[in-house]
């Protein structure tokens, strides 16, 4: 569906395309206990990065997953110990000129089982009539319904998070070709199999398979629906920097009373530093800070202004009366570059506290960055912006020559891991065509989030394989994910092979 | 020794004084071995709070030693558990219309015996022919010798802080008798046995013992003489008070990349608050907060003018180049009160930092107070600044109430213990005497300190008994005071004695 067809045109692939999504809905009705049977084998096999033996089991149940729907896997891996393996498959076309990425990971966070509810255990998935703390029940022996109940659930590590990507994509893939539609783009799937320890060999696997790898889009199934049960497409995530800052006063911690009002305290140093970098409406002061951030394009912003707003239902929650951000609209201040401290500490407080000046104080900061910033650049304004005070910046320990020649002194590094921000633009023809096939699966308007808040190294798409992501939740968003009792409402995840089949159409 | 004395009588009376300054050294001389086996004694009982049959047995032994020399005691006990029993001694002289009391403290700070040098235990006190990290060398047997050399050193808990008081003060009476002087004042000694837990039951005692305890001036015989050696007399002492500002921002901690922009942080709140709270020269911009400041007089101001100057070797040592104090003179800064963050914490920092916005931060201040300034009104200006930024200040966490009430919400406290500044005029008739008498017994100019930056309850002398305090350290500066390997340089001692005789011929 290119951006220039005229209206008619427009209507007709709009009532194919609904046509479409209703048969593939059928099939997902007809085949459901089948597929949910299929998925509990699939969430039974633990999947925490350093069980190797069951990080490999994972690899081969997609394998086979794939294999008996007719698509060509390869396993990659990489000569790096404990490097999970990456299960490729493609769905080759002929004369097709585009292809469509597909992912999603395998693993799941690390469990503490001791913090699971009574009777759950992480890697026994358990069928419940409805959430458990809302009145659901145990489904007597996992036994699956022909007709699955709109509110059962399924509770397990992975469940949501995400083994429903890799599921939902695999079955959408079937289902599609059974309801008559062939895919007109070549198809290709990756999963991974350490999301949740940062991606770390992503770019590996991009590097040495660039060409494999090479797609129009890459659709990242990952995540929930929005709060309010509609769903929603994500073009751009943000980047993140952590950083440490440390100042020095004396050489050693004083006697407050004996040097009090003459030694400097290294805490008011840090405090007054910090105080310094935002305003009283909570905007970063630091010169330049906003200034190479890539505005809103026409489209984001209308997006934008469409998102459900969830700022009154937040404010009663967290019983907070005057927000950040100078007024502006929430979604308006994800999508500029943060600067936030973590956390800070200097000497004791509470019961251990003691009459001192302290010598040393230090702020752990998290920067998140917007599509424009670089990491490099975003760390050095704050650094030039230290050194403007009147500091020394120095990337280590100082040393006594370095205490007795400068009179400020501040340490400032940057932990391993920063990246920069991914934003893939909306009003891209491949982008719309995602839309309009989400949009033919539901009768509520699509949700579209230019920028989430958090951080995900998509950039390596953009960067390595010269390829744009565009990322779509289909589970229920109170899954608890990361947490313990991680559950999937299972009608999420049959609605989600709808929406992934929609999107296997786009070309 | 009156003001109002004519040149020639004043200069007549020094001569006497410097004359039986020498008679008492030359008796102490004499003297010396013996003395220094008696304190050998005294410092090889235990004296740590909590070992209660050992704080009685140093109580019955001061009761002893004064006894052996014709002074009348009692010892006062408390029906409180745990109590240490103050010990006083009483001379009275027929027709004396002064009294003078003298205070020495006979408990010491807990000990580890793991941290003390290899070969030395703190309650068996050892001589050695120097400090030990310089060369000394323990003497075999403790032989005390005839001639103590200047160098000889005795290691134990409270062989310095503060027994070397306790014993100078008793043994000063007898040896100014033995020289044939008489006391013209009364004189009452009292020993107590809790200052280094914060003097917790002085005020009871005062209280329950007015009488008894009135003077007229307290020598209060504690701590060491200047760096450079002189004698010293310290007219006052800060008071203190220790407070905890905690801020509040949401109901919980929020992840920074979801709220970042938008959520407040509580730490970057207190460090606004805290940062505003002085300026770029280290001086308090809280209104008020130095007016009602007594100004010092012009004896004060002589003396702090005559304070030998240690800034330059503080800021070698400390390796510090710019102090704060807008320029003032270290003596002067500590005149006046301060306002001091002792730590703060606000989430983690290091290894266990993640990407939070802290929803709580808290500050641990303490302000030191000087004559002028009182408990409540100090804490009140802060409490009163913090208002004017907005703030609601609790003296409780916050209710959900509260949360959804106020904007802006801090919660200060203050630790109970706060006490107020004291200081003696160091003009008055009988404070001069005091420093005649010192100066009698050296040719070296005595240091007069008006206030030192430390506090101690001094108070109490004024506001219980209506008598005033004055300060006079006897013994070395390096003689690791609260740490291990607490050692007297005994020369010190042999010379606190006649020092303190000196004083005891005050009327």
């Amino acid at each position: 569906m290119k951006r220039s067809l005229p209206l008619f045109a427009l209507l007709l692939c709009s009532f194919f395309a609904q046509a479409q999504a209703d048969k593939v809905r059928q099939l997902v009705q007809q085949r459901q206990q089948q597929l949910l049977q299929e998925y509990l084998q699939f969430v039974a096999i633990p999947n925490v990065m350093g069980d190797s033996i069951n990080i490999h089991r994972n690899a081969a149940f997609i394998q086979q997953m794939m294999e008996r729907r007719g698509i060509a896997t390869q396993i990659l891996t990489l000569p790096i110990k404990g490097a999970s393996p990456l299960v490729v498959g493609q769905v080759k076309v002929p004369g097709a000129t585009t292809t469509m990425g597909f992912y999603a990971h395998y693993d799941g966070q690390p469990v503490n089982p001791a913090q699971w509810a009574k009777g759950l255990s992480p890697f026994t998935p358990q069928l419940t009539t409805d959430r458990l703390d809302r009145g659901g029940s145990f489904v007597p022996g996992n036994a699956v319904p022909a007709v699955i109940p709109e509110k059962m659930r399924l509770y397990g590590r992975g469940s949501a998070d995400d083994k429903a990507g890799v599921f939902a994509i695999i079955a959408a893939y079937e289902l599609m070709k059974q309801s008559g539609q062939q895919p007109k783009a070549n198809l290709t799937f990756i999963f991974e199999g350490e999301e949740e320890v940062g991606s770390i060999h992503l770019d590996d696997y991009f590097t040495q398979h660039k060409a494999l790898l090479k797609a129009d889009l890459w659709m990242i199934c990952d995540g929930a629906r929005h709060v309010t049960g509609r769903k929603q497409l994500v073009f751009g995530v943000r980047g993140d920097i952590n950083a440490e800052l440390k100042v020095y006063a004396s050489a050693r911690p004083l006697h407050s009373g004996n040097y009090g009002n003459w030694a400097p305290n290294a805490a008011m140093r840090l405090a007054q530093l910090l105080a310094s970098m935002k305003d009283d409406k909570g905007m970063v002061t630091i010169p330049g800070f906003y200034d190479d951030v890539q505005p809103l394009s026409k489209a984001e912003k209308e997006a934008i202004a469409q998102i459900p707003d969830v700022v009154p239902t937040l404010q009663t929650e967290l019983m907070m009366i005057h927000p950040d951000g100078d007024g502006r609209n929430f979604q308006e201040l994800l999508n500029i570059p943060t600067l936030n401290i973590n956390g800070f500490a200097a000497m004791n407080v509470g019961s251990m506290a003691s009459n001192i000046i302290p010598a040393e104080a230090t702020a752990a900061l998290d920067l998140r960055l917007v599509k424009g910033n670089t990491v490099e650049g975003q760390f050095n304004k704050v650094k030039r912006y230290i050194e403007s005070k009147g500091y020394t910046v120095l990337d280590h320990e100082p040393t006594a020559e370095e205490r007795k020649k400068y009179p400020l002194i501040a340490k400032l590094t940057m932990n391993d891991g920063a990246y920069p921000a991914q934003k893939t633009p909306m009003d891209l023809p491949i982008a719309q065509q995602v839309i309009a096939a989400i949009q033919s699966t539901t009768t509520d308007a699509v949700i579209k989030i230019p920028t989430v808040g958090g951080s995900l190294p998509l950039y390596m798409f953009e960067t390595i394989l010269q390829s744009l992501p565009v990322s779509i939740g289909i589970v229920n968003y109170d899954n608890n994910q990361h947490a313990e009792n991680e559950n999937l409402q299972i009608s999420f995840l049959l609605e989600g092979i709808v929406t992934m089949a929609a999107v296997m159409g786009v070309h």
